[in-house]
């Protein structure tokens, strides 16, 4: 059984990512996609919008991140359907201790659409700066 | 006139990147991309090897991070010409207070094959842990 830990986690959203297609005045998808995510207020997690991930072809595009562990970037989400498999996601990654969800337990989306990923900062030596 | 800073940052490299077409026995394009890259001893940077940054159709991959840096992801690096294109992106990246460089200071392939990119963490306040 998994512990279960309340840790703060940050749930970055792009909301630069357009929907294929879309015209250039339209709300951008990543824009909905945030404002979405950020009114489902989950404990111990951080909706923050960031302006640009860098994944544009591959949209929409949230990462997520705690210190202490990896960090994940998934891409091709829809700013509607996938906001359940956002939020599930991210409460599996909430309850690892370094940010590492065994693949298999993953949403479907996140196994197929993972962009990359970081590992955590190394933690700082007395002495360090 | 921008200022230089020589302040530690780390170069990731992804060890398990393919060639394209490599057979499965052969030692991995990313485990001599990143010898080449820790050969060159540049100061204050360290060279890390990471077990899979999981941008696997698209290497050999690399990430530039540092503290209260934006984190950087490229890919499609050939493991032999692009070497010294890292080198010179990793330089221009540790020249930088916030990991952002300009982009039309960039090298080309940094240009074309950002695969994403992460805001640094949020400095933390009195009385947070």
């Amino acid at each position: 059984m998994a512990v279960q830990h309340a840790e703060n986690v940050d749930l970055l959203v792009c909301t630069c990512c357009r929907r294929q297609g879309a015209p250039g005045d339209a709300e951008r998808a990543g824009t909905r996609l945030f404002r979405r995510l950020a009114e489902r207020r989950l404990p111990g997690v951080t909706v923050r919008a960031v302006e640009c991930l860098s994944n544009c072809s591959q949209g929409c595009t949230i990462a997520l991140r705690g210190r202490g562990r990896w960090t994940y970037v998934y891409g091709r989400l829809d700013d509607g359907a996938d906001v359940d498999t956002v939020l599930e996601g991210v409460a599996k990654y909430q309850a690892t201790d370094d940010g590492v969800v065994p693949w298999r337990e993953r949403p479907e989306h996140f196994r197929r659409n993972c962009i990359a990923r970081i590992p955590p900062l190394p933690t700082l030596a007395a002495g360090d700066t």
